[in-house]
């Protein structure tokens, strides 16, 4: 792609209302563009972003056996009065027909795929079952801020599973965890898996996977000598406490919530009488469990995450290019042979054609964020720069040595 | 896959409602669950053709230089204020927040892509722009019939472009007409260019892609001989007569609108005062496009098209697997091999290994409808049968040349 013919650029002016690096770094960068408080387009470059982290989860789903299906977005009244979410769920939207039907948009799907999984369960041996999708969803939040980690519309990947006892729930659940370790590890972050309340959902304990940072909206009291982690909400100990794991000085830190896990128990198979039949013939309800990703929020975690002050550093693995290649004035027809070669050797690069000074391109590229800046210039005869985005030394070398380092990058 | 393992099989019954041929046989083999009136979910073999159809369309956008991009449901009042669709529009969902904010649900996308566009557009050197997006839309029709043709909920594409004058909009509306023919090809659908009237968006003409089918919801005037159609909501001539084109006999046929073009004339410019300097410096408004193509739409279309008192006879451009393989008693072992033999070769194939009769093997390959069956029995030694789901012909060959087969097919 030539920035000159991107939709959406870098621009100077940061929004005015933005509260956090993610909404400042995202605009300014020509990643998402707020329509109102909590709903964001997603620009050619965003959408990149968010495609890379959704192909991310998707790989690991698969791998614990989820089957990925698309529910809807509109739900029948029905379908919530039977669960308690119409009257009780006050993030719930609700909107009515012409013909005066009341539906809700989905703020998450137990109440959609809890009736659809009884047509695939009957006995035991329809057991486990794991159905995910990666999807928007919407919440009527009375504050949506922060950018994109807490949107009113925000893409989330949810998955449902049903186990015949919490043995084998708690089986699955400990696959879904080592899974959701590797896709954060692939991302970039760094999540602690978090004891909480179930929140509305359920009155039993659930984990959440939690990422320290400022922008986050818990408050979680951690270990730095063991894996010990549990949300202030719900923690019996407090700040230089003893880790009553491990014995070592408690912290505490402001966190954000990408990802949870929800034993959702009986509730859902019991409200739409969801049944199997035992080994012994006996009519059970089988355990559900819950688990989610934000999407969209491991986005704006990321940003957070990984910045500095001149802009955004991607993690190679959900960068929409690997490549900034800057052409310098003079350089115009090496630089345009350097991009064809890096396109025909299927390297993803943004070639920076504008008609700008050094300067300017050399801030869009540390602005936009990708892993590496290659510059062309007159000066330089065949020999390119190769600089990292998270390093501040540049070196001169020769094209076959870029093919090499990318290729193996 | 293995269809012991897949969520949502075959089933016998057809839906008690089903009203088209879409719906009942779309149920049946699996592929989507009605939730209400216009509303489904896509099971795992529903979402991959989604996906296959979405692929084919987005290869042709970027062709003609659109940029993908994802644009939200949620949208404020004032933008649909602005246009006059708050009160105009009948089919526009409605809804306030708990704070008593009023918004809508997008029909459709000007109301958004325009103010965005604003910010990309100052000179006439940015035009032309085309933006698009494959996105679920909500409108709130008064009947929601005919399977997934037609949705309250249902996958769009829709593309907006913005030009300097009539004649650039004309040339990029010709190379979007060219795509979208190419893409209805691709999908196995003839589609006809017809005259209709700009609905509630324009008085101006626009151009309808209009594929025969008794399950279509409108009458269009056609000539076999030539290309000429118009919809018979504005035409002025009537079935039996002349061609105005070519004098052959016009026909009437029962269609469906896959999808459709519309010149949007300056109004959503005016609307929101997006201007541009032209090369003399004065300001103008642009010209607006706006293109879509009904992806959920489209396969069921393709059902109606494509199916025999069996069931379903997915074109191999979008169907979820390629072949069906049948593994008969006493063969489980020799299929198994088979299957691991067409994965490796990165063959797209659903093994029948369920405890089941022939039968119902075969009855569920024919119902399902992927291109190839191929049934492994020990009545046949090493030799595998061969069959494609839209012949009646089957013959004995070996594993080599099953293989060649469905690389070259």
């Amino acid at each position: 792609m030539k920035l000159s013919k991107l939709a959406f650029q870098v621009t100077k002016n940061p929004p005015a209302n933005a509260d956090t690096v993610n909404h400042k770094l995202l605009v300014q960068a020509g990643f998402v563009r707020q329509l109102m408080a909590g709903v964001y387009t997603y620009t050619p470059m965003g959408l990149k972003v968010l495609r890379n982290i959704e192909n991310i989860i998707r790989e690991e789903m698969n791998a614990v056996g989820g089957q990925e299906i698309l529910m809807p977005a509109l739900h029948p009244k029905i379908n919530h009065q039977t669960t308690g979410s119409w009257n009780n769920i006050d993030v719930l939207f609700k909107l009515k027909s012409r013909t005066d039907k009341d539906y809700a948009l989905g703020h998450s799907h137990e109440e959609i795929v809890t009736p659809l999984a009884k047509e695939l369960i009957n006995s035991y041996k329809d057991l486990p079952l794991a159905l995910y999708q990666i999807q928007w969803k919407y919440r009527d939040e009375l504050r949506s801020k922060s950018g994109i980690l807490r949107g009113r519309e925000f893409f989330m990947k949810d998955m449902y599973s049903f186990h015949a006892d919490q043995k084998d729930f708690e089986k699955f659940y400990n696959n879904v965890k080592d899974a959701y370790l590797r896709i954060f590890k692939k991302l970039g972050l760094t999540a602690k898996v978090t004891e909480a309340s179930g929140g509305s959902f359920t009155q039993k304990i659930s984990y959440e996977f939690m990422v320290l940072t400022d922008a986050g909206e818990d408050d979680i009291l951690y270990c730095d000598e063991c894996n010990y982690c549990v949300n202030n909400e719900i923690a019996k100990v407090k700040e230089g406490d003893r880790c009553p794991k491990c014995g070592a000085p408690l912290k505490m830190g402001r966190a954000s919530e990408v990802g949870n896990v929800f034993d959702l128990g009986q509730k859902f198979a019991k409200d739409f009488d969801l049944t199997f039949a035992n080994q012994a013939g006996e009519k059970n309800y089988p355990i559900m469990g819950c688990y989610g990703i934000g999407v969209s929020r491991s986005m704006g975690v990321i940003v957070e995450k990984y910045n500095d002050a001149k802009g955004i550093i991607w993690p190679a693995s959900i960068s929409p290019f690997t490549v900034s290649l800057i052409s310098l004035n003079g350089a115009e027809e090496y630089a345009l042979k350097i991009y064809e070669t890096l396109q025909k050797n299927n390297i993803n690069v943004l070639l920076d054609d504008r008609s700008e000074s050094a300067g300017s391109k050399f801030a869009a590229a540390d602005l936009m964020g990708f892993p590496v800046r290659l510059v062309i210039s007159p000066r330089n005869g065949e020999k390119i720069e190769w600089k990292k985005r998270d390093q501040e030394a540049s070196e001169l070398i020769d094209l076959e040595t870029v093919l090499e380092r990318l290729k193996t990058a």
